[in-house]
């Protein structure tokens, strides 16, 4: 069903419809489609293309605050629009478009494009998005210094943006990016490395609880791992995974093992949860034989997202046939 | 090296010495021990546990400004702090302790602790915060509104809360969770549905471009797979992962090949990047199998997590021998 037209770019009536691009600067694809749940049928729409902003132009570059209204309203359920700002008009009217506070700021979220961490949160004004869409490098708006505050120009500690993504809201930008160093000034990874405990509503250490970094399960899983490699090394205490690691064998046998029984899952038709439960075994015990060869997933996913960026992991796994 | 006492719980000198509780409610684990860069010897901690903060207290559960001192500085590299608010008195003072803007507000980031996607941001009192905390329901306050807004509270889609992050300036909170249902008001996954390209300093549809929701690589390349399963459908453009998907006989021998590769550069000892470039084949083609299967890599780790959350993946994995 191609609904889309270039009149109305939100007509689409579901999420993974289409994948070529729909009016000016408006694509869908299916990215929301790995969502079990359900999306209601009628909802309203705040995104906004474009090519329907009121464009409210301007030739000066400081902050300020903008309102945009969108022209129109349609009901629809897509969920993923890319907005082109390739021509200095799309990008004058994309700023423009921007819910800037009274500050004449916006909340810009960098977060790591290989592991999801949040890097660290600062405030960035219509010129701090414009100079990040231009340098490529995440620019933010200091409030302490009152300046335009490019991430890493006095530490070198850059990070290079590779996508822009705003909120529904367009008062939230995250700036996804790959970290060159540290993102924190005090030389943490990232600015989040506190973790508050113990409140009545949170999990203890059960579930996610006792991991300082706002890491995610797959990145919590590897810092499992690698610190029972660092206590195995000064005699910790006896782990399945520290009998691995000490006998990385037994490691590459039960990779191979494991391999097996996913496929098995398949193989003996035993259901979805099988499959979900031995593929974890399987990243389990591959990633134990990575961290003994101290490979770790940030440079797997380096490798993953590299290939993306060429021709696709599909056309790279083809070429090894 | 157990340096770290109660009266100075910033004396530790690595990031990966300590894995017990040091001090009142500080403990460091090596959470940040994967970063691959060298942390600086000496850096200025911007940290402070909740037991050094220089209290104000007041029973006023109102938004407001609480200006915090750090007792001393120290130099330190330890990354990775536990803030432990499981008392009222050490509630109080954490609460004291965030630095809210001159509307009593601080930046809330919501997370999904599974995937690392960034849910929403929005602004938080110090009652939300305590909200939060005290319901494990991720708690904001809507400006638009003037009032106390748990996310959900009419939707049902509330996140559940598992751990909160507080940023080295105390000016942001991530709250780390697991949504239930969409939690953009727009029916979409997350409110970071649109995508801003083509400008000048970033990368085109190279690495990383072009995916809409600020997805990482993992993600990312789950959506590639997916897209290509319906496409498939439909009768899409050939591609390795059509064929795979198409033919899951040969994608499990495919995984039981790649999982053979990772295990040979370990057995032969082929190098880093070698193992890096065999994980990423072992996950991709087994992503497939799973994509096949309709199992996503979130069900995968919300195995992981929960197996974490009961007694360790590492126990479980052993109950299998």
């Amino acid at each position: 069903m191609k609904s889309c037209t270039r009149t109305c770019s939100f007509k689409c009536s579901s999420v993974s419809q289409h994948t070529g691009r729909i009016g000016r600067g408006t694509r869908v694809i299916p990215s929301m489609a790995r969502q079990n749940q359900k999306l209601p049928v009628q909802i309203k729409s705040q995104g906004l293309g474009v090519s329907k902003m009121k464009r409210s132009r301007s030739a000066a570059s400081t902050a300020r605050i903008s309102l945009v209204t969108v022209a129109e309203e349609h009901s629809h359920s897509h969920k993923g629009e890319v907005l082109d700002v390739g021509d200095a008009e799309s990008m004058e009217a994309f700023l423009d478009s921007l819910k800037y506070n009274s500050d004449g700021q916006v909340v810009a979220i960098a977060q790591h494009v290989d592991t999801g961490a949040v890097l660290m949160q600062a405030f960035a004004t219509r010129e701090a998005v414009e100079k990040t869409f231009n340098t490529g490098k995440a620019t933010f708006y200091s409030r302490s210094r009152s300046a335009l505050w490019t991430k890493g120009e006095t530490s070198d500690n850059f990070i290079n943006v590779l996508s822009v993504h705003v909120d529904c809201d367009r008062d939230s930008l995250i700036y996804l990016g790959e970290p060159i160093g540290p993102s924190c000034h005090t030389g943490a990874y990232t600015c989040y490395y506190s973790e508050v405990t113990g409140a009545e509503g949170l999990p203890a250490s059960a579930e996610g609880g006792g991991v300082e970094a706002a890491n995610n399960t797959l990145y919590r899983l590897q810092d499992t791992i690698v610190s029972r490699k660092q206590e195995e090394a000064t005699g910790g205490k006896p782990s399945w995974t520290s009998k691995l690691l000490s006998n990385p064998e037994l490691c590459c046998k039960k990779v191979r093992e494991e391999a097996g029984e996913l496929c098995e899952t398949f193989e003996k038709q035993e259901g979805k949860e099988r499959t979900a439960s031995e593929m974890a075994d399987l990243l389990y015990h591959s990633m134990v034989l990575c961290a003994h060869e101290d490979v770790s997933m940030e440079d797997v996913m380096e490798v993953l997202r590299k290939r993306f960026g060429v021709s696709g992991v599909e056309e790279k796994a083809l070429r090894k046939k």
